[in-house]
């Protein structure tokens, strides 16, 4: 495994031909913005590529792929994009892989076994380094590869509200704005909620309790309520932030029972609050902002220990 | 009146002193970032300035004022930034005034009557404007400087989510950004929600019909919900796009009872559905995606009278 820099990135990009790019299960924005970009890119080189996705497209991705079709050939390269982690990689997207070449990426703790490695987390989103990448290749810009690199850099940064957001984040928004229909992208990924997903909300809402004089909000999602909105992973997107964002909370706690009497845990935290300290009591962990964990029981007796444990630890 | 450029704008500053600067009434993050910015800009040159407010300070942003101290003088030239029509200026912002030298704007629907103006409706925010004419002026940014620009550009757009954002509200987000705390301003302007707020759209959800086989979302508030919860305009903030982002709606309608018999109509629409043209139908107007009117009636009659129209401009 060897740690490479950009240009060598770029290097490797243009002496190698037939590539597959590997992006991660449940795939978001990011990593299909930068599969569906570095490939439309390559392709532009004179090179093939596919981009491997686990099991369907999201069909709010669908944009991405309009002038995307799969080409029929035997990968001799394999990249992976914003892949942080070994088990990230899906059955169906490893088909025929026995090793990865290159691996581009920005989340600090990657740990990818790799040929040769880039990670930069100093980047928003892995398409802010495809966007660099592209630019040392000089590749000509046009709507498909626009689209991807917005929807990377918008989508891992909530459209620019997250603090990892950066003024490179503005800078590449702004080259690549004018070139792709970025309103309908913001649309589908920011604006448009399904009537699923607000019948989900609003259920939510009504199991919200506020403990510790206010600094604690939690909420909780039972099988049941899913199975009687007939709610998948979709109507889930985004139920973790509702509770830390309410004036006055500290610690937002989201439980989500899962089959065989176990919550998920989801802890989102403000004004410098270690999630990740809060979940490790319970095994758990992640980042000092956003962090989980799972905790065994029925709904009465997790939702104690939590608030319990949340009390305790604002005190 | 007369229409000047950006760099006679810019002369027009430098050469005169003790500046009384206009803000608009139920001023925005975007009146009173290009307010504070301009006038903390003016003193860095070495004059006086003091920014004009109706009413009080909405509390969310006083930290655009954390080191701005009104100073004592006569004021010798009367600069409106934000301010669309001579109806938005309040009667205290207008004590001493009986002339603007200076309208400084975005809208193109400018009605104000002053000795000179510059008006871009390019410009996704005025405060675009205000950093284009402190590039002018060679002011030096500083923390209170960034803050006013970031606030006037990020909250008029949305969080550059609106479709009025431009890549050069990005490459301004990006100039700015490092000399400020962005990160906690889109806290306050984006991500913090209050209690009673919460409480106003939880009610607000439960009122939602939908029409036209889900084309048509109408919401309500009562006089006797605000009662009950207490709420003014703090919590109505935002309410009006609430209908239009659930998927399929095209057009989006809230009703918010005020005193005297009547509603007051928000009409929100997508898909290149004209909400002027349906607000025109009961004496209103506004933009094509953003308009309004005002009805009499009870609840049910202005809600019926509503969805019959709905209904019939949908077909
Ligand atoms: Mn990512
Ligand atoms: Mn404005």
């Amino acid at each position: 495994m060897k740690q490479i820099t950009l240009s060598e990135v770029a290097s490797l990009l243009s002496q190698h031909d037939d590539f597959k790019i590997l992006t991660h299960s449940y795939p978001d924005g990011d990593c299909l913005g930068c599969g569906y970009a570095l490939a439309f890119a390559l392709r532009k080189l004179g090179k093939r590529a596919n981009v491997a996705v686990d099991g369907k497209l999201p069909s709010k991705f669908t944009y991405l792929v309009k002038n995307y079709e799969e080409q029929d050939f035997t990968p001799a390269y394999i990249v992976s994009v914003d892949v942080a982690a070994p088990a990230l990689l899906g059955e169906s997207v490893m088909e025929g892989v026995d090793h990865i070449d290159l691996c581009i990426d920005h989340h600090g703790t990657n740990s990818l076994d790799a040929d040769c490695k880039y990670v930069d987390d100093t980047a928003a989103a892995a398409a802010e380094i495809i966007w660099e990448i592209l630019e040392l290749l000089h590749v000509e810009i046009d709507e498909d590869i626009a689209a991807g690199i917005y929807t990377g850099v918008s989508t891992d940064t909530g459209c620019f509200l997250y603090t990892n957001t950066t003024p490179q984040t503005h800078r590449i928004a702004a080259q690549v704005m004018p070139y792709c229909n970025w309103q309908e992208i913001n649309n589908i990924n920011f604006v448009i909620k399904t009537r699923a997903k607000l019948r989900m909300e609003r259920l939510v809402y009504k199991t919200m309790e506020f403990h510790a004089a206010g600094q604690c909000a939690i909420i909780y999602t039972t099988l049941a309520m899913c199975e009687a909105l007939k709610s998948g992973d979709d109507e889930m997107e985004g139920l973790a932030n509702i509770p830390r964002r309410i004036e006055g909370v500290k610690i937002g706690i989201t439980m989500r029972e899962k089959p065989g009497g176990v919550f998920k845990i989801s802890v989102r935290t403000n004004d410098g609050i270690n999630a990740a300290e809060f979940c490790r009591q319970f095994g758990g962990g992640g980042h000092p902002a956003a962090s989980g964990c799972s905790i065994e029981g029925d709904l009465g007796t997790v939702k104690k220990i939590l608030v319990d444990a949340a009390e305790a630890y604002l005190q």
